[in-house]
């Protein structure tokens, strides 16, 4: 069996009994039942993924995945290529968004070259796991073989495992790519089957003319390589990238291990989309981190059955999505932990 | 002059000088120009209040503020009155929704007796500034008199100035008071002009029946004061509550000390409309923390010019919110202060 069949049989079914006793136990907190909204489903959810009646709090890490795109030389993004490996440096460096926001969150981030175009030669405070440099332009044939594909899957899988032993207990997807929008919009219009236009957006901000053409792009990509939208294996070899693997990877990792996944906003959408291809199941143990700026998002989600978290008009990928939406995680959390009953209050209950 | 007055006076129009140099400083930063959202407005916004081109990290501190109401025994209500003064040793003792969100933001909470039923005789932990034992029951006349409006205001205001001097930079509203989403829905209906049966929502979660009863109480006290839409005081004191009104005191005292102030949900934002329709400018200082779950909310917002911070489905009020918000105010000022820029970082900028 391949090691992503094996981790695919490893994701369990939520034991909804667990729903039940964190349910039990929020409605005698001292509120009125159901008060803190969604606060009290993230601390069910997480309550039902760990299956732990009293969880600790999550020691939580970010990983950011980068990688490049052959298609990026198609002129689809607003910045060059060089920003990829430059922003790599700006992540180990802890200047980017996402370091800030992460030691906000108290978590930690990991920086994964999963396929960049550039030979990081042993920098140091990352993980060197490229499958490719860079993907092959996808308007031409495949941006990766299916063997490429497998081991990014592998790459993310490994790491969900590896970082578990380290003691981690929840995780959170995060990308740099440039041009990784466009194979991000190419898997959403694939699988969920909305039309390019409906699904594709301005990434870090491009012109009309450029979106055009960007458009036109994921078109032929579509046409010239015929994913087979059953098969996410399959799509992410032909229209997808490095980056978008390893965070697909890292969801079913994740999953397998038993622990909850943060899905930050359009790339990683679509990487845990091309999870959710290969398992369905997968989807229960991640959560939409937030509502991306980008337009392709809405549909993916709501294949998966996933609502956002916050929803703040960002569109910088990295994880900052991710570590805003583990602060408000934990929130749920520390509400189920630490409130005080209405019995030890000596507070009086619901009336009728 | 009058105390309010005075305060009023000393509320200042922001300087958009300091927009521009924080927009000029986040448009250098390793990001796509605007890609970090609302986290963006936040910073700026928060830099215009401060008059600071490099504002510290905000120290912060809730204010929940306990209020009884006469027309709780009009049977508006799922919870019995006895529960606001259980809830105000609740939050005493730290086991409250607030107590646990505000230890996560790294907030204070000052509890706040502005006119709770219940004599608290010297309880430690809180602040004692009670100017009614519960307000009158408004189908039957006014809920207060205007001196005891005015009282409750300037109770709101004394705290602004004293937690100012204390070293505190952000402040947020919050409230404690069985039934108190009457009183917020008739000030709601009456400054905004909807009917009331469009801002009357179900509370701590009121049945359909009396949500009815609850929808004819609030008209009937709207006919029998005729509150003046155009005098915030007359509203207050007429359909309002104690900790609406101090509520109301603290926005105009944090605004006239040059802080900003985060409004909670329903009731927060019904103190936060009587401020506003005292002096409008104040909103120039206001966040609005989350979406509650109460439908009057919006209609005042939207008068006020504010969008919510989160929705999360949220309707416990105490300040929940605002612990909530705080936590991504802050996000925004340290994307502000600790990302790279494109220079420091050696990172290609946007073509084009």
């Amino acid at each position: 069996m391949s090691r992503i069949d094996e981790t695919v049989k490893k994701i369990k079914p939520i034991d909804r009994s667990f729903h039940e006793k964190a349910q039990a136990r929020l409605d005698i907190l001292t509120k009125p039942q159901g008060s803190l909204g969604r606060l009290e489903e993230f601390a069910m959810r997480l309550v039902g993924i760990y299956r732990s009646e009293m969880p600790e709090l999550p020691r939580k890490i970010i990983f950011t995945f980068a990688g490049d795109h052959g298609v990026a030389s198609a002129g689809v993004s607003a910045f060059p290529k060089e920003v990829t490996p430059q922003m790599v440096f700006n992540f180990i460096r802890g200047g980017a968004g996402i370091n800030v926001l992460a030691r906000q969150a108290g978590a930690d981030v990991a920086v994964v070259d999963a396929g960049v175009d550039f030979d990081f030669e042993g920098a140091e405070g990352m993980h060197h796991m490229k499958v490719v440099r860079g993907t092959k332009n996808m308007i031409e044939g495949p941006a990766m073989s299916r063997e490429e594909a497998e081991k990014c899957l592998e790459l993310g899988i490994t790491l969900a495992s590896e970082y578990k032993a380290k003691g981690y207990t929840l995780m959170g997807t995060g990308d740099m790519g440039i041009g990784n929008t466009t194979p991000s919009s190419a898997i959403c219009s694939c699988i969920t089957g909305l039309p390019v236009r409906e699904v594709t957006g301005r990434g870090t901000g491009i012109d009309d003319k450029t979106l055009e053409g960007k458009i036109g792009v994921i078109e032929k990509a579509l046409e010239v390589n015929k994913p087979d939208p059953s098969d996410g294996l399959d799509v992410l070899s032909k229209v997808g990238g490095a980056e978008i693997g390893a965070i697909a990877g890292l969801c079913l990792g994740a999953a397998a291990e038993g622990l909850p996944v943060v899905v930050d906003g359009f790339i990683s959408t679509a990487g845990a989309l091309i999870a959710y291809a290969i398992e369905p199941r997968v989807a229960e143990y991640m959560f939409s981190a937030h509502r991306s700026v980008e337009i392709g998002q809405g549909a993916m989600l709501r294949k998966m059955g996933l609502e956002p978290i916050v929803d703040l008009g960002m569109r910088l990928g990295e994880g900052t999505g991710s570590a805003l939406a583990m602060m408000l995680m934990e929130s749920g959390l520390r509400i189920y932990r630490e409130m005080a009953t209405f019995a030890d209050a000596g507070v009086s209950g619901q009336e009728g």
